[in-house]
């Protein structure tokens, strides 16, 4: 998830200055400088880059644009089969050639503090946004296409799947330490609707990324409200799984063994409860969790606008603290 | 869920005579009249009454409305133990009588049809829009008093759950013939709060009701996002538990065994695909669920406002045709 972002009052600056979010987010130097604001006040053990998973969509022509307080629009959805065979795989350097130069200059100020982590939507994910052309809708039209045309829905989640190995092989020449994949939508399918059209085509990204053996740099699958398919997403060959908070770490772990890594799964809206109350949820996970290797703590989902940057300093604080004896063994 | 709603132009029709929306639930001849929409125009095999889950904070006055095409809000919602210990339980005659009074004239009106259903929400569901005063949050009020002051949590909840076990008997007494409680809020907690928070006081309404043996009624339980929790949930010594789409009904099943009956699993999106898609999709579900007893076939979740009424009837008949065969082992 993003580390920067509306609750730090030195983002909500950059981000005036920037005038809109898709600006921040192409301009090298503010994506950069919103990427440190977090490394910069927090303890943290990483940096993400501060970008938008719908930058690939964006840059295959369909208008996107972000109203204030009303998330993402695109001018010109993909609806039908001609739609999806007009669609080209944009070029990583030439059309998105921003991240690249944000992921350089981000390496460059980082200067070995913290790795920086690279990302990209699931393609099942940003199709959402494709065919529905915004977000908070039911998925209707998206579902939808699923059933009634399944062969235009492959080969529109494939085109997009090759477009993210594209986009993420370059990532990770400009210097990505790690890669994540985001499926914020795929917890809404049905499980074989999952499997068939979200899981298999994060695992053709996942497998096109390890062609290049002596390239290799960890990915994370992430899947909001994925927790029942945690075995399925660990079977792609990706080295970590994000969780939300739906499962228990333990349990998540007792399943995947050792195959994975796992990533969270703090509630974002318990960081609207009181320090202690954030301490006693974060040992909890840390228990939950357990002795050994493979734990990145982490919010199970995105922060929001409205938490106090005291409190996420709580947070990171108490896993520093109380993590401490769980490294010892 | 309910059966009737926007999507059908008699209710349209009916809740422009009523003016707003709780007039219209609280008034037993419109109530029934809207009930009784569905069962004449599709082969449907129970109603449920057509009122809401808010019912009961209402009746506790803290002033419930809903502002058109914004969900409900609350003038005075709960926010404090002060708040907590004002509340009194709602006399299910004298403060709800309307409920009783649209039970009892739809049943006159079904005249045996087919049974008739009432339902009540979750105590969770009900304190998140108390607490909150709305719904579309992510319930950081609500989750953050489970947290800070579990003991005030545990007070509010335990009264709901007494004041639903007199509103469901009283249900019941008005010719309820299956009683459904409703936690739509119960998935997004983790596991440890779902048990505490949610399952727990459902558990209480299940116990409660049961005391009486010769009034005994089948109890539905319903948590949306839920899936994970299934065996914990037929532990209550409910009847039926509803299923959402997020997990196949042949693996519940096979999970709960013969103690439950499973009412489920369609992703009512899916009513925007075409007839034949709805018709592929209601015998995956029949198959995955197989032979045997114990399936009631239903949407996972509500019916939204722009449904075509012929692709519900599309489901309906689907159901009735295709299920034949498992009828007959």
């Amino acid at each position: 998830m993003r580390q920067a972002g509306r609750y730090l009052p030195e983002y909500r600056a950059t981000r005036a200055r920037a005038g809109d979010f898709m600006t921040l987010c192409s301009t090298p130097d503010l994506a950069c400088e919103v990427t440190l604001q977090p490394i910069d006040r927090y303890a943290l053990d990483a940096a993400i880059i501060f970008s938008d998973i719908l930058t690939i969509p964006h840059a295959m022509g369909l208008g996107l644009s972000f109203a204030e307080g009303e998330g993402p629009r695109f001018a010109k959805p993909v609806r039908n089969r001609a739609d999806i065979d007009a669609l080209g795989i944009p070029d990583p350097l030439d059309d998105l050639g921003y991240v690249m130069a944000a992921l350089k200059v981000t390496r460059r100020e980082l200067n070995g503090r913290v790795p920086l982590i690279g990302f990209a939507g699931s393609p099942w994910t940003l199709a959402t946004y494709m065919i529905e052309g915004r977000g908070g809708t039911d998925l209707r039209t998206a579902k939808a296409l699923l059933v009634e045309d399944t062969h235009a829905a492959h080969k529109l989640l494939s085109l997009l799947a090759d477009a993210t190995v594209q986009y993420l092989r370059a990532q990770r020449a400009a210097g990505a330490q790690a890669l994540m994949i985001f499926d914020t939508w795929g917890g809404v399918l049905t499980p074989a609707m999952y499997r068939e059209f979200s899981l298999r085509h994060m695992a053709s990204i996942v497998a096109g990324l390890k062609e290049d053996a002596e390239q290799d740099v960890p990915i994370i699958l992430f899947t909001k409200g994925g927790a029942s398919w945690l075995e399925d997403m660990a079977a792609t060959g990706c080295a970590g799984l994000g969780l939300d908070w739906s499962a228990d770490i333990g349990n998540a772990r007792a399943r995947v063994g050792e195959q994975v890594a796992l990533q969270g799964n703090f509630d974002p809206a318990l960081l609207y409860a009181s320090p202690d109350s954030i301490r006693t949820e974060v040992g909890r996970i840390l228990a939950d969790y357990g002795n050994g290797p493979g734990h990145v703590f982490n919010l199970g989902h995105g922060i929001t606008p409205g938490v106090d940057p005291a409190h996420a300093g709580v947070l990171i604080d108490a896993v520093h603290e109380l993590s401490l004896p769980y490294h010892q063994n």
